[in-house]
């Protein structure tokens, strides 16, 4: 069926104030699962809500936390998530960093004990929307196998960029997988066979059963490199922020488990640099006019297409498979 | 024909010195070419030197040159790198970063103005054999096509990140192109054909031909998500550095132009941070034992074939084309 933002936005912060969370966090939490099905990554969307309203029901989640900070030097905070929800210690420590990445240059803020982030390109956008660089990486369970392996043993550690310019900023959101297990999880849901090189079952053979890929492991894109940048991510978070390696994070998928991953979010400001915002606006729209493989393709900036499917959705309002919305619609009454 | 490392590494150090470079940028400088050697990345290697010494010649390049610091923040510095030799200025940059690293947990240096960096493994190697995390990024000439594009638009991009473990140091280094230019460079010189979906042609067609392909583009490596990653590149080290974007950028592979390109390096502090290097060891470990995809080769880290073929090449001597050795012997000795 078809909902407006508006609608499923109020069936999500219902549930959640259910639960406990004070009304601007459950917005937040909200603003995030809705933000991703206007964008139209539903894998991100309100499929997670279910298993995070059972996880504050179990206490895994705390609604109302927000996270401890501990600076341990004037440009890097150590964040505990108090397990908080995601997107709740996320933006608590993009302001936290507000005075100092202005003083510093660049601040740097690790987190762990917290729940599930969502969509990283949020986060991105917010930095960037605000006048920095924001630079955001997360970790998750084991999903994916080593370039040359069979065995899940890496997350799928999504990396997201956000860039002012002077037009729309340059937002990046880019899982270090092939695809994001929610996608997986998406197809599943809806029954479709997922393509061919995106997973590995349980044996190690290559599957385009969904359900088998959950039990298996999902590929790194770009062959060596990508596996090799999920990697230095897995590295990176876990010694900054404390946080479990992927064979021994839990929590962002099942509601059985505190979630032992770990968050990074780097900030820079570009008025502290040598460079002009007027510069890139400049490059990025020649980068849109340049010759395009498939004539009336137009070469396109990431984000442009995350914007264009927002703008369709802001007004014919959002697809969402009728079980989930009438499960929602129980959960916010309950 | 098969050299020394010493050999190779007093013959570049002696054509370096004539041509006025004080011995320990010389000895610097012909290090990151004999260490790309000896590691099997010849596209970095000795190749790049006679164009770079034709640059000292003609002023392009100053061998004296370390670059000026401005410290526009606690944890944010630009620098001029007057011309200087890459490997000089990057390397002057992490001194000059030390003791803020220290203080301030991450820092971030963004160069312009200096020669070509090399290979950028060695940066991030030696920040992570100082106890540092250390992220490199720099641009180049317009050699990449965009995803969905043909022309090359963008620098190959790449981005080093080394991380301390308690064994050896984590390692990557990847170009955001499929390959760099300097091994399609490689090919050219040794006459060996390119594979398909390495890079167009001139007019935009798939080329197998190295020469066509010198004058066509490369394709980003992973497809949509390499060339965002690629395109962040370009635009945070534009916008910080104040570097020209790739369109724009001059003087890395010619010997007619100032160097335009940009350069950037963050350090970050792990002693500041929640986690223990020992358990990446222990990852690590584990995950070299995971099950691999091939019976009888095993799940390999970034930087553990580099490592390998180095203590090779230091044993048994490097294979450099007869011909390159004897123009570099004749300009050692010019």
């Amino acid at each position: 069926m078809r909902a407006s933002a508006d609608q499923l936005r109020q069936i999500a912060v219902a549930s959640l104030e259910q639960r406990g969370a004070p009304r601007h966090n459950a917005q937040l939490q909200a603003e995030l699962l809705v933000e991703a099905e206007l964008r139209g990554l539903s894998s991100h969307g309100l499929q997670r809500l279910p298993t995070l309203l059972k996880r504050i029901e179990r206490g895994l989640a705390d609604p109302r936390a927000s996270g401890i900070c501990q600076w341990q030097r004037p440009a890097l905070v150590n964040i505990d998530g108090e397990r908080g929800l995601g997107p709740v210690v996320m933006m608590a420590a993009m302001n936290e960093l507000a005075s100092a990445v202005s003083s510093c240059g660049i601040v740097i803020a690790a987190i762990r004990n917290t729940n599930h982030l969502g969509m990283l390109a949020y986060y991105a956008e917010a930095a960037a929307m605000a006048g920095r660089i924001g630079i955001v990486m997360s970790t998750s369970e084991a999903l994916v196998h080593p370039h040359g392996g069979t065995k899940a043993m890496l997350g799928t550690n999504p990396i997201a960029i956000g860039i002012p310019t002077d037009a729309k900023p340059f937002v990046l959101d880019l899982a270090t997988s092939i695809v994001s297990m929610g996608r997986i999880h998406s197809h599943a849901l809806r029954n479709e066979p997922i393509p061919v090189g995106w997973a590995v079952d349980a044996t190690g053979r290559p599957t385009t059963d969904p359900d088998a890929a959950k039990l298996g492991a999902i590929a790194p894109f770009g062959g060596p490199k990508g596996y090799g940048l999920g990697l230095a991510i897995e590295l990176l978070v876990a010694t900054l922020a404390g946080s479990e390696m992927a064979p021994d994070v839990r929590g962002t998928l099942d509601d059985t488990d505190p979630a032992t991953k770990g968050d990074v979010l780097i900030l820079i400001d570009p008025a502290a640099g040598a460079g002009s915002t007027a510069a890139l606006t400049c490059y990025l729209e020649s980068l849109r006019s340049s010759c395009p493989a498939e004539p009336g393709r137009p070469v396109a900036i990431p984000g442009d297409g995350s914007r264009t499917r927002r703008a369709e959705a802001l007004s014919a309002g959002v697809e969402v498979p009728d079980a989930l919305f009438h499960k929602l619609s129980a959960l916010a009454a309950a």
